[in-house]
């Protein structure tokens, strides 16, 4: 479900991507594409973005709180920025990490010469490698896991670049989808199990690396493939080369969140168009959880698709009953209680009229804490919706993520703490039904989830983690037992 | 259509409305309440917005630059906005009138105390009046036609407010939907043709006049009924009283475009749902124009209701073939050459994996210059479409507006130089279609156009004025022939 | 003195002119030379500047709140104003006041054309004129006594431009040097007393107006003349020309507080230079006054040329013992109360090791409320000075001043309310002496006050205001019969 | 002289120290302490200032470009920098190394725990133990030398922090004034020469470490004593502690310059009151180079003191022929052609009315390039000098310094490139003087310089650096022969 019926300090109820990246090697402009790219992917983080650049002879570093558009538009900022070879990073703000120091990429001149990272995904041992370099004299200028890869670097005993870099990204555990720049090289790597999407392109000739193909779109660049799960590559002015620095174990297991919300819908990862599984993921439903209604209204803007799959399956009317304001401030008017008390609507409305008098299934993508599902189904209810049916376009989410992705605690989810029973009791619906698991899968194409050797990562619904935990060993929402190895669910 | 693939410097390709107005008489926080009003009205005005509120001995007056959520939400601007009366606006830069000295409300410490004035709408005899009263000695310290209703209401010489207020309003002529504020009034007042809307609602005994109904949602307040044209309302803390200025002469004349495009989709202007009334315009148009197609697909999101009561209408699935980018920044990239030629789509995506080898129709609220409709149309080419036929919610706009919207010079518009068969070409469809005027007609519940009394406003598609244009006679663009009279279209 | 020792939200302790005026007529880049010259009359007023020219066909305004400095250097506000013809205006922020629509020059469009009007000193009817304009339906857009002066200019009945401004200048009274722009013609103007100082000059060939000379010698313009009381000058393109549009009547009263304090001490005003005049009032009080003592030591930087003659006709040691601390932010820290009872020394600090065990006389300009002089005297003694003696280059200040400079009310004077004994009791000197009316007689070269027909403006410290003050009658702190008259002091 | 007639652009013609630094330890509101410690250091560093603290559990880190005052006084700041420990350091702007990244103090978490570092001064051998530090692995976030300190204590392997402490400082060189904070001491450390000044002060029993005395006395803190050369103080709860960490070689090699131009004249420093030592130099001046003249007036405001010390000893009269213009903004007017030829005076001017017809001694402390002096003296004669005389309140400066002090390269150095009687020739002065060395000497109380042992750094002077200069070895403007060995000057 969307951000809705915000005041300022009312927490968004969503689970958050927290980066995107983008690079680009070999093309005049190269940090204006670099801009453009990364504002395809705003969605993937809006807090902070940073391009760094090499001329031929220098590195240039602009790292800025705010939107792309707001900020890497300025002509001042893209004239500091020359050179032919770019690599960029947007970030989403977490608790505690904000700041313009935690802004990626990072850059640091080593002995050998300059080097940028920026990285999507996050490490589940960077506490435990930044202890053992800090005893060792290292210095942290950021609280990022990023800059750990930079010293992981820059201390390895290797003399050759691809080798210091390899040295590197074995020593690292979780999600990592990296793109580094040296003043040669740019390389880009996926972690093992290939957790966070990672994408090559080509603009006449200029190899581009980027988090989703519609960063690709955006400047008329051809998609070429998808980075293989554990794949490093090399580009340089020789050429493109491909290396695999892990050993050869486990298969793919992909973020399949990315699909569910994530991923903007006009992208296509690991080789499906995420709009057009996410109206699988509505048909999917409309087959589960079938009921009798008048019209099918998505949760704006985040449950539109899958509302549109849903209303094609069920041979029911796909129906704007919800209008979004796109006109939202920087920061929202801190209510006295006299206007707390009137249900304030910031960023929805219903649309009463065309509501009245009818039965509304509403389709959302997730429910993370169920407040804001509590509120817009209130709405619709007082619009005049003699029925409300919610249809949830994934299965509960009950479990934190540790590759990247900002969860709430697990205490704080909705579904960790009730039963379905319970959630549509609370948020007020007449029923309340979530996609299953293999609802899910089917959505993607296989046969259903192979609990032996899940096709995907689905730890937030699952709690079935990938990759052990090491920085979070014994921590209290972290189980060896997934739910569904002991049959859960 | 949308104002897609913006770089900075080309221009927006759309009609805007120039103006919303919102007032509040007898509750606590009346600020903050204008506020949340204007917020709801942001699609009515995005430059600057102002309020101006009476605190039971002061007026204070606020205005900025920029969007409601980033201006007016700042607590220091609260807290210096005290009382229980006020009203607001925003509203729409129109060239050559920007800049803090335009923004309404005006204010003024006149003879018999402080007087406010908000106003959507355009005077078509405001330099005439305005060259008299500077005859009289009268300063003008903006270039806006409210100041001069101002002034009409400090030189008349009648002596009660009322009758000033209506001594002014007799005196001036087009388009305008005004509210106005003393320390012991709230004003609202129509023109006798009714041509822009305002409304009448109701939060807990305390009245409201809004420019739409959303503005009453957002705040949960009550509709009460539309203002009637001609009607002057006057609000004091004894009631509220109706009065009619004018000579009671001709029937309502409401600006049929605020149902195409200007006004929010979960509105009801003048007694119709707009989201119905585009849907109603949509399945015209299938009826209207037929053609095989795969897929309905709407230009987001100008075209988006419209597209859906298509689909229905012609029994094709309705999808989401583009998407957007809603991330927009302040400024936009100053695209280099070799940047200029990328077709970069800052705004809007072809879903290319999807459309691939569909043929596809597209609908839209309107053309404006064409030149977006060109790069939409090249993007869903390029994305693989087999076949693109555009469908256009509305008859061709022929004539620029005098009533408070910006349009181009009439010799910027499309349909005023091209057939309809050149502008298919221009835009390179495969066809084109528009809906008819009497199909728009039909749309809002009429059995077609009175060409005698016809019963909107259309002068836009039909160059037929319902009003003397007295400050622009002589004017090119003007004609005392309408092109219905002529029997055009 | 100076305003030492300030804490945010303290008062500073000075009277402060309100108002620096310049134009220039006739010269390439004539903004940026405006822009120059308020530079140098910054000490005038640090508040907000304005500049309005004229292009040749379309006039400018640009307003800005901030040092000229910080506002009219940027070359974008420059780049806006074009033209060879332009006059600004520097301001003092003053209680109630404030705000960009206060900011000068005034501009307005008359039926006649465009008209500036820049304004130093303050009218003593305004309000009262101002009510009357009010009645015939005028609008007022500021809280400004200058758009007075330009609604008496549009409502005149006068047919010529000259003759609507004499027309003006004749129903204002108080003090007043203006300086006013049109699209044909610069006018200056000083009220019939001269009381605010106004010098033409010269720049090879283009005509100037300004405040003081200072602002000539900034950009190398020749110093041509004062103008005389009651003189109004009109430059067109065919050179200079000088009417009287008042009877003449009184003789000159120049404000003699220009000489103690505000004008700058490089300028030469009313044929004397300020630094000279100061230098004497140094040596009238070493005269009157004598004390023995070590050093002399003026507060910084107000005291310095006084305590410089002081010290020469006293034959003692002029010396530097209180240093001024330049870097002065826009904010200061808001102390808390550990803070606050250290005695904090954030602009001047005494020089401990040089002070220490000398007998010190300290000269300052005058004495507002006293509470500056209390922490100086202080930190003096702190430092270990074994006596301290105060000087005082001015008689005492008891009366508010009703022409153009921001006095506290009467009653927070603290020679309002207490003898020169408890004054010093209050402040804590071993001795406390002013300087005699006569002796500021004697330094401004005569043989003293004439009380029958007195030389100068010499209100503040004599109550014996030169004009009626129509806006105040009645107010307490305005009597007709001044002290002096009265026998008094 | 001073930075006068600037117009944007123009180089500032000073030598600039590039430090302040301040701590406290043991006293509530610890920060805004510091704030005000640095504000009157304000003089040493303008361009940024950066604040750490500790509040028992955690460290807070602040850093912001611009004044003290106006950033550190912001509310929301201060809010955020809580406890009762801090340091602060504020900096000159020099080439290459703006950027918020390099302002101090510097902090990271090392794996003992926080530590934070100010510098005043500068490491001859830091760019080589920063190439050691990076063949180890080391990442650099900065360009700062500050920062090779941090990752010499990080990487020591030494297990006590004093002891990791010495470690560091034993492998630098140069000159380096230090305040240190860590979550239990606060350590200060002074260049075994003691070139930078650091002074112990105490405020009711919290230790202060401050560049200079006028830092104690904005808060009214006791001075205790200045630290000794080589010596490293450690502050703790328990009290403080003195160590010696350098070989006791060397005496004292106090920067003389200090006393010509940077310290504050209020200031004490190394026993000596600067403002007393500013006035012996005036007075030795007057004796070493006598002229006949009618006043001595200084260069406001660097020649103040001295100018005082001149005309005491010469028995001229004292006076301000030149004005300075306080008002300073933070950009200024790019100046068109026909306005450069103006000869602008946008921070000076002179008095002429007061100066016409006289014989003019000019006092100021150096000359730079000289380009300054050229025009104050030609404003000097354009205001009517008869004759005009610069004396020179130190020796010509002819090299580099490499100690902290931002100098021009050698061969801008206007006494590098031509002999004094070419120097008045360019500055076109009836004549010129410099002080002698030995004069130098005589005013900060020694019989002369002692040039087989010096008792001060005079290097600018003499080119005979107390110091090796590693990282500089072999650059063409450092002989290992300074003139004075060679006989020269």
């Amino acid at each position: 479900m969307d951000d809705s019926l915000l005041l300022a300090g009312e927490a968004d109820d969503h689970f958050h991507d927290e980066c995107g990246v983008f690079g680009i090697f070999g093309r005049t402009d190269a940090a204006a594409i670099v801009t453009l790219g990364l504002h395809a992917l705003q969605h993937r983080g809006q807090e902070a973005a940073g391009i760094v650049c090499f001329d031929g002879s220098q590195f240039h570093v602009e790292r800025h709180i705010g939107l792309i558009g707001d900020t890497f538009t300025k002509p001042a900022v893209l004239a500091r920025l020359q050179g032919s070879r770019a690599i960029g990073h947007t970030r989403y703000a977490t608790t505690g990490g904000s700041g313009l120091r935690n802004v990626q990429p990072f850059f640091a001149e080593l002995a050998e010469g300059g080097l940028a990272i920026a990285h999507n995904g996050n490490l589940t041992n960077a506490m435990t490698v930044q202890r053992k370099l800090q005893k060792q004299g290292a210095i942290f200028s950021s609280t990022s896991d990023t800059e750990t890869i930079l010293h992981l670097v820059a201390t390895s005993k290797e003399h050759d670049t691809n080798a210091r870099f390899i040295d590197a990204v074995r020593q690292i555990e979780g999600a990592f989808s990296i793109v580094a720049l040296t003043s040669k090289k740019m390389i880009g790597c996926r972690d093992p199990l290939g957790i966070r999407p990672l994408v090559l392109g080509d603009l006449d000739g200029a190899y581009i690396l980027a988090s989703e193909t519609c960063a690709l779109d955006i400047i008329g660049a051809r998609y070429v493939r998808d980075l293989k799960p554990g794949e490093m590559v090399v580009v340089t002015e020789a050429g493109i080369e491909s290396l695999f620095p892990f050993e050869a174990t486990s298969k793919s297991r992909f973020c399949i969140f990315e699909y569910v919300y994530f991923a903007r819908p006009d992208s296509s990862v690991e080789g499906r168009n995420v709009y057009e599984v996410r109206k699988h993921i509505g048909a999917e439903l409309a087959r589960e959880t079938p009921v009798e209604a008048d019209i099918v209204v998505p949760v704006p803007d985040s449950g539109t698709p899958a509302a549109i799959g849903y209303a094609q399956a069920a041979d029911l009317p796909f129906e704007l009953g919800i209008i979004r304001n796109h006109y939202v401030g920087r920061t929202f008017i801190q209510p006295t209680d006299s206007i707390r008390h009137m249900g304030v609507k910031l960023k929805h409305n219903a649309n009463r009229r065309f509501i009245e008098g009818k039965r509304v299934i509403l389709v959302d993508d997730s429910i993370v804490r169920g407040t804001t599902s509590q509120k817009i189904v209130q709405m619709v209810r007082d619009a005049g919706a003699t029925e409300v049916h919610m249809r949830i376009a994934s299965p509960p989410t009950r479990a934190s993520c540790f590759y990247g992705v900002d969860t709430p605690e697990a205490s704080k989810l909705l579904a960790s703490r009730m039963t379905v029973e319970e959630m549509a009791a609370f948020i007020r619906v007449d029923s309340l039904a979530f996609l299953t698991i293999d609802g899910l899968y089917r959505a993607v194409g296989e046969a259903g989830r192979n609990n032996d050797q899940p096709q995907y990562c689905d730890a937030c619904f699952t709690k079935d983690y990938p990759t052990r935990l090491m920085d979070h060993e014994g921590a209290d929402n972290v189980r060896s037992l997934s739910l569904l190895a002991a049959g859960g669910q």
